[in-house]
């Protein structure tokens, strides 16, 4: 498709008109990489110069993915990444785990900076990582990686050169949990997440578990008691609770495209009310541009998400079993993925951080 | 619609040339009522000579609900009970909790079978039920009522003349922990329910929430805590336990039409392989013929029940955690209502039990 | 999974205590083959004794298709046609095109009866044939081939031993057509059909475009007038009306699993009422067990024939343009394919045509 | 729900900073409404300082509609439309038709420029509203009001205080013919227009018909040879073709929320390429900043286009049968309404015509 160069040139004059930071994304055909295009595109401090695909390169963007025909001249190449880096100043990577950790450190080598959106960096033991993943060929890398969930490590990853970008049944699971984990008022080995989430989590592989046939209409769980951000998870509850934690975590997969909700029980040790644990999440998060702490006994809707950048967070407590109930909502493909990578980039560029991010979900 | 008479006289002539049992239906035309009569219409042994609603009194059936075209003359009534009473040997109630208990004396005084499919007769506790429902007004019928669920209830369900047909949320979690909650290997303090329900359990009201917009590519919580069918649960899993009960239960609204699908959590008081686990459930319900049993480590989805009047059910053990996971899932118009009621029929009328349900889901 | 066997002999027992068609199904493990396997377990006089699959052989059917698990003991083969012929009496060929015309000669060679529901035997014309599909090697077969569509050519299938079963769009679009294309009532060139088809026509192949993320949401027409369904259209339009047509044929895919709604123009040649169209089509269809004409100015909703063998049609005069619109609906995998299949199987066996087929569609 | 006013504050300072468009929205819950709401909050250059509802007056918008919680002060109210228009310079109404004519006056005699989102002043001919929707009664305002596409009067709109905001139908409809409809190329009396529109488009009123069971899985055509915005779209038609025009109009209901396709079909009377086409069209539009055409052949999909406010044309010539077949695809939400009504907000205000409005769809 072919539309006229006029609104792009209009709205984004300004990039062209100064400095902004140059983007590339390498691996930049799956649904994350897509994504990143996609945000980028209305971000008005960073630009897209390069953007790999193995399976498309050659082929402009605009005809692999129509929504952004007319919008952009980028075409895709197989650039080696040490080509990548000699063009861009910062770097996303969208590629599967495993061949991540081979090309991170090209890139943070030649000082760039990097937000890896892969597992490859998220997992501090090598043992638990190999555990769940296999071989890990560039541990030493991790020592440079943070954690990039900004509500917990903003200051850390304003200093880094290479960002671990969080999963995103984590993200949801443990902004849900961190602030009763870290007031001490529940149980840490009580912790059940039950998680919902829509098909676009799986990738855009061509397999049949994620035809439509097979999808619409259905539910299920799948990897019960054996999901490989268990222990990503398990990772950073610890650090909130301050001791190790392990806890029961089940996917599901939705007959949505994008969203994950995730809902999260424990038992407290206290006997607190509605209003005091709803109190306890907006102190916690009350400076936090993307957290949304729902009103005394409402829960979130993944509709009011889907589109956004925004955790919405509703809790209550139930007086009959002394639990803890949260429900967190989240988009998958934005603050459990790509949008989460941007606020990480804006935080390491020294841009505002909601700088480019959407905050107004597509609902209907 | 018209269609021609012939199919409908070639394949039900059985049901013009001998005793068949007359149905009524008393609140005909929600999602309940019409599902009792499109599966009655495939029942050899029963027929529907009157289905009543107020909404569509004088409307032919299948003007209302097109997919039974051609298939019936019956039209709507707004007959009395006493004139039902006279018609039909056999009720149904697919009426609201409040309705059902001023209506069902007067079938079952005139000595009908009635299977109500509200909440009314499912609570013993007369406090219990106020509590969640509000006033009862024929708290003595209870006396005569049976819980209606064959797999836990049979022989008393086939001497009854009055079924309280099971909650839709009540059947998917209490078949899921019935042969665990009687082997007593679990903490009776420690089970949660996560329920996902499709959209059709909340009825045919023309309400904002339930509309496409709303639901579609959204999900949520909601009565977190709070739902109705708690104390029905709680009762059946009280009785298989030995001794009281209480869950948390949250119910989520999925976007789909049809099924409920539940994740059941529990702390194991002994230590079980998932061979033994899956063993368990196999030998409790190994004659049942509406119940399946996931292989080793397989999870049930809703598209495999979907359709039909199976409960399928999968379990695991999750060892790291110490904990028991049950996942269950039903067509909650059929073996969540409508066919769990022509279930009880079957029982009640001393027909095969398995007599005119469907077996196969629509898949895809 | 596995359940009781007790439901299957209860209601199936019939099967095993007498003789009943022993079919064989070749290629039966994409969407028409299992919607075959669905729908004869239902199937009061036919069982099936042997599916092939190269991608399942060795697989029992109800892990691969786990809404049979428990029903059927059957397990895949990759039994080569002579050995097929050797156990089965009645072959339904689930095929791609190309390859029924090799396997087909084999079974009535061997005298089985045959129902091919690929489109290799649809085609009078050879040129035609290979100027759409490609080279066709077994073109003798044809003289014996009759085109599988009951309301137009009963007799011929009750008399042969190959059916070439219609496609899925021809049979929406050829039953709205044929009671105002014979009675000479339109002008054959004005003929436009747009038709919508849920995602289930395209298959069980993992191809990106049939995945739930690229086809939920959405909505697009494809293949504009190219596609391959279009001269077996023609074809049988050509025979109602008595000279050749040429129509305008736009297939689109819905995001839903199964349907096929097709509306359909042509300049009205007489000036005719809604009334006398309405009439016209209920007399020509007036004995079909399987078509329903809606009443006056009602139109028909893919909802009310999915899950049946129905084909749903109405039909207005557009007094402003002269113009007459016909609305047709099939559930494409069902009548549209493996429904259809087996209405010529029980024509070709001489029992009655509506044996084993479902009536009432899967509403809500 | 409640966020931090930090990135509101920190990305929409300048709103607060320098003066921008002060707007009201007269009638801002539906689903039109709310998408004002929507895409004004992303307005760098407007700001509603009033929204009106009758149901929903004394409620925060962000409680009423969730994805706003956190981002905006903002309250319904119940307010006459005196005090609006002492309020606000812009406003917009997004009312049932019938309504709005009574309104409309008293911005327009206060001064204000004013926006009509209902089909009250689009049609030209008293009679022919009239005979299609009722009674007018503020026929003499009609002199000041311009048909607010701007791809065909732009400059009209320029200069007017009151514009007739198309209907969705229309706007897909006629951007998909305006191109050979002015070229002389097509027979205009051949024209046939077959939609297919998201449920949005109804409204969220809650009604039977638009519930999710109702819809889900489900498509129909409705309203057939009768819709109501049949005579906007003959009455553009006709300024372009220079003659009177009547064409067959079909609507249908999608399973999606969002987005209408038409195919579109006329008669050509000249022997032209596709290549050719491709061109008239691609020149007609050239610097359209919201019209994409599509490269030779390909066809848009609703994927690519909602969430945005393009209208994305597809165009091919059928040989065989001598017709022209058009694809348009829009979002009805943004294109199809409040898109399209800010970028006449922006004509109207001498903003660039692209200020505020999305450009890349949400995909997936």
């Amino acid at each position: 498709m072919e539309g006229s160069s006029q609104p792009v040139e209009e709205i984004f004059h300004r990039k062209e008109m100064r400095e902004v930071i140059r983007v590339g994304i390498y691996g930049g055909s799956g649904y994350t990489g897509q994504e990143l295009l996609r945000l980028l595109f209305a971000h008005p401090e960073a630009k897209v110069v390069v953007a790999t695909s193995r399976r498309f390169a050659g082929m402009p963007v605009g005809e692999v993915y129509p929504a952004l025909a007319g919008l952009t001249d980028l075409v895709y190449t197989n650039d080696l990444p040490e080509a990548v880096a000699g063009i861009a100043d910062f770097i996303f990577l969208a590629l599967p785990h495993g061949v991540s950790m081979e090309i991170a450190p090209v890139f943070v080598g030649a000082g760039r900076k990097v937000v890896d959106l892969s597992a490859d960096f998220r997992i501090r033991e090598r043992a638990t990582y190999e555990g769940w993943y296999g071989r890990h060929t560039a541990f030493e890398m991790l020592e440079k990686a943070v954690y990039g969930l900004p509500e917990l490590h903003r200051e850390e990853i304003r200093g880094t050169c290479l960002v671990a970008n969080p999963g995103c049944y984590p993200t949801s699971i443990i902004l849900g949990l961190a602030p009763v984990l870290r007031s001490g008022w529940i149980d840490p080995d009580s912790v059940i997440a039950d998680s919902k989430s829509g098909v676009s989590g799986a990738g855009r592989e061509p397999v049949i578990g994620s035809l439509f046939c097979e999808v619409d209409g259905g539910f299920k769980a799948y990897k019960v008691g054996g999901h490989r951000h268990t222990p990503e998870i398990e990772q950073e509850l610890g650090l909130l609770a301050g001791r190790e934690m392990k806890i029961s975590f089940t996917p599901h997969l939705l007959p949505v495209k994008r969203g994950i909700l995730s809902t999260i029980y424990a038992k407290l040790e206290k006997n607190v009310s509605v209003e005091e644990a709803t109190s306890l999440y907006r102190d916690f998060y009350g400076k936090e541009p993307f957290i949304r702490i729902c009103r005394n006994g409402q829960f979130p809707n993944l509709s009011s998400v889907v589109g956004s950048n925004f955790c919405d967070i509703g809790v209550t407590v139930d007086k009959r079993t002394g639990r803890l109930i949260v429900v967190s909502a989240i988009d998958n493909l934005i603050k459990g993925a790509s949008g989460q990578a941007i606020q990480n980039m804006n935080l390491m560029s020294d841009l505002p951080e909601t700088t480019g991010l959407p905050l107004v979900a597509l609902y209907p």
